[in-house]
C-alpha cells in the first residue's frame, strides 16, 4: 500500500516542554505554542488549543510529564511527589469530560509511575519517555487505521467527514483523515465533502486547511446540506471519527454527527467510525453512560467574537452526540474493521 | 382563537414606494429602508434586503408598481408602455429563481394589466392598489394558516423550525411562525427550537429575533444538532414554511430542511410544511422540476465578512432543498390541513 506523508505534526515532546499547534487560531494562523506547565497543559485542552480524542490523549500524557517536572523541583519525599502527582493526574483528566482517550492516556502514565522503581527523577524522565512513546505509537496507529479503510473505499469516491478526526486531531495521521490520507495515496480520484461543524467550525476551520495542505481535493459544506448531496448520489460514504465508543458499538462523537448517520441510512450510505482501540471503554456497556459535555453559551451566539442571534435567546451547548451501533457500517480500528455484533466483534478485538 | 399580534411589518406600501424592514442587517440593526425604483427592488430581492417566499411576492408587486411608476414619466404610448412594462415585470420575477409566490405575484399584477380598461395614469393606480391588496392578503392568510396549524400544536409543545418562516418571510404574520404565533397566543407554555440554518443563518439572526421580541420563548440551536433534541425527546413537532410545493407535496425550502425532515421521520416526530396556496405550484407534478437556486461561494467560506476555512477549498452552496412528499405530515395552508395523498388534497383545495 503507498504511504502518505501529512505536512503536520500536532503535538510533540520537546526536550522539557511540549509543542503544539495552536488550533483555536486556524485557519488564518497556522502557528506553534510551547506549553511549559500541567496548569498550561489544563488550559489548553480545556480551550481547545489542542483537540480530538487521540491528541488530547497525548497532551494529557505530556501533562502529567510536565506536573512531574515541577514536583520535582519542590524537595518532595518519593511517597509525597507520587501522592501528588496521582492528584495532579486526575485534575489533568478532568480537563475535558467525554473523550476518553484523555483517561486512557493519563491512566497509562498512572500505571508507569504505580510500577515504577525509579527514584523521582527517574520517574520523571520515563514519563518524558512515554509521552514521546505515546505519540510515536498514535501515528503508527492511524497509518494502519488508514490502510484498513482504504481498502473499503472504492474507486474515485466521495467520503463526507463531520468535524476534525485528522492529522490536527491525533499526532500527525488523522483516523477519519488517516482513512482518507491511505485511500488518496493509492487512488487520486479520491475526493472529500468536508461538513462545516457548527457551533466550533472544526470541518471548515480544521479539516479543509489540513486537506488542501496535502493535496487532498476538498468541498466544504453547511452541515444542513448532507442530505441535498447524498440523495444526488455525490456521496459514497461517510467516514468520522470518534471520542468514546461503548462496548456495544454506539459512539459518541462531535455534535451532528448522529444527524448525518441517520440521513446516510435513509440513502443507504455506508457509515463507518475510525478510531483506535484506546477510544473503546469496554466498562459501559451502552451510549446511553456516555457523558456528554456542556459548553459555553458563546459558541452557538457568537461567531469570531460577533453575534449572530437574538442576545436573550436560550441555548442549549451539547458538545457531542451518540450515534447507535445500528447506524454504524464498521468501526475501523488499527486491529481491522469491526463489524456488527460489536458486543463480539469488540470483545475479540480486546481479546486477540 | 385568541388572536396574536406581532410587532413587525415587514414590507409596506407608501404611497409612492416600499418601506421594509432591511434584513441583510439584523439582528444588529432593525431598520426600514425604502425601495423607490424598479431596479432598487430587484437588487433588494437578488441581495435578500426582503425574503421569504410570501414577503418577496409582495415585493415582486410593488416593484412592477415602481417599474409602471417610472414608465409613466416617459410619455409612451399606452400599446408602449404597457410592452415594457410587461419586459421589466418579466426581469423582476428573475430576480429569484425557487420562489413560486414572486413569480405568482408578478402574475397577479400583469393579469391586472392585461384586464384594466385605464389609461396609464389608471394602471399604475392599480397596480399600487392592488399592491396594497396583496399585502393584506398575505396577513390574512397567514392568520388563517396559523389557526388552523394551531389545532395540531399539543398542549405546551416544543416547535422546531428551520430558517425563517415568521413575520420577517411574510408581510407580518407568517406561515411557520403564524402557526407559532397561534399557538401560543392559546397556550404560553408553547416553545420553540430555531435551527441556526447555515449558511446565512435566517434561523439564528431573523427567527430568534422576531419571537423574542414578541416574547415567545426559544432556543438557538445549530443545524447538526436537531437529531439530538429529537432523540431526548425535547421536540414534539417540526413546522417549516415552503419556497415551492409541487402537486404531489414534494416541498423546497431553505437548505437543510430536508435533514430535518429524514431526523423527524428516524425519530417519529411529525413535520409539518406551512404554507399559503400561492407556494404551490401545480404546474409541476414532482419536486425533481424545481429549479435549486445555487448562491454564492463567500456564503459558505464567510461569515461577517470573516473567512472561516482554507481559501482554496471548493464550495457548492444550493440555496434550498426538496423534502419529499412522503416525509411530510401535512401541509397547512388557509383552506385547512391537506394530507396525503397530496395529490388529490391538492387538487381539492384549487378546486374547492
Amino acid at each position: 500500500m503507498a504511504e502518505f506523508h501529512s505536512k503536520i505534526k500536532t503535538i510533540e515532546w520537546k526536550g522539557e516542554y511540549s509543542r503544539m499547534v495552536d488550533q483555536t487560531r486556524l485557519p488564518e494562523h497556522f502557528e506553534y505554542v510551547d506549553i511549559k506547565t500541567g496548569d498550561e497543559m489544563f488550559d489548553a485542552i480545556k480551550t481547545m488549543i489542542v483537540r480530538g480524542a487521540p491528541a488530547i490523549g497525548v497532551a494529557g500524557a505530556h501533562g502529567v510529564a510536565l506536573y512531574a517536572q515541577e514536583l520535582e523541583k519542590e524537595n518532595l519525599s518519593r511517597e509525597e511527589f507520587v501522592k501528588k502527582l496521582f492528584e495532579k493526574a486526575d485534575y489533568m483528566a478532568s480537563s475535558r469530560p467525554t473523550a476518553v482517550n484523555l483517561m486512557w492516556a493519563v491512566k497509562k502514565q498512572k500505571d508507569l509511575i504505580k510500577n515504577s522503581e525509579s527514584d523521582i527523577k527517574g520517574i520523571v524522565e520515563e514519563l518524558k519517555r512515554n509521552g514521546i512513546k505515546l505519540e510515536n505509537e498514535d501515528v503508527a496507529i492511524n497509518k494502519k487505521i488508514g490502510d484498513y479503510g482504504a481498502q473499503i473505499v472504492p474507486k474515485g469516491a466521495a467520503i463526507l467527514t463531520h468535524c476534525n478526526a485528522g492529522a490536527l486531531a491525533t499526532v500527525g495521521y488523522g483516523t477519519a483523515l488517516g482513512v482518507v490520507r491511505s485511500a488518496f495515496a493509492n487512488d487520486k480520484t479520491v475526493k472529500v465533502f468536508a461538513d462545516e461543524t457548527r457551533p466550533r467550525q472544526q470541518g471548515a476551520r480544521i479539516t479543509t486547511l489540513e486537506l488542501t495542505m496535502d493535496g487532498i481535493p476538498t468541498t466544504l459544506i453547511t452541515d444542513g446540506m448532507c442530505s441535498y448531496f447524498m440523495k444526488k448520489g455525490m456521496i459514497d460514504l461517510v467516514v468520522v471519527g470518534a471520542d468514546r465508543i461503548a462496548a456495544n458499538g454506539d459512539a459518541a462523537n462531535k455534535i451532528g454527527t448522529y444527524t448525518v448517520a441517520i440521513a446516510a441510512k435513509y440513502h443507504n450510505i455506508p457509515f463507518y467510525v475510525a478510531a483506535p482501540l484506546s477510544t473503546i471503554d469496554t466498562s459501559i456497556k451502552t451510549g446511553n453512560e456516555i457523558v456528554i459535555e456542556e459548553r459555553s453559551r458563546e459558541e452557538v451566539t457568537h461567531i469570531n467574537g460577533k453575534i449572530i442571534c437574538a442576545p436573550e435567546v436560550n441555548i442549549i451547548n451539547p458538545g457531542f452526540d451518540v450515534t447507535p451501533h445500528e447506524l454504524i457500517t464498521g468501526i475501523i480500528t488499527e486491529k481491522g474493521i469491526l463489524r456488527p455484533d460489536y458486543k463480539k466483534s469488540i470483545a475479540e478485538a480486546f481479546a486477540g
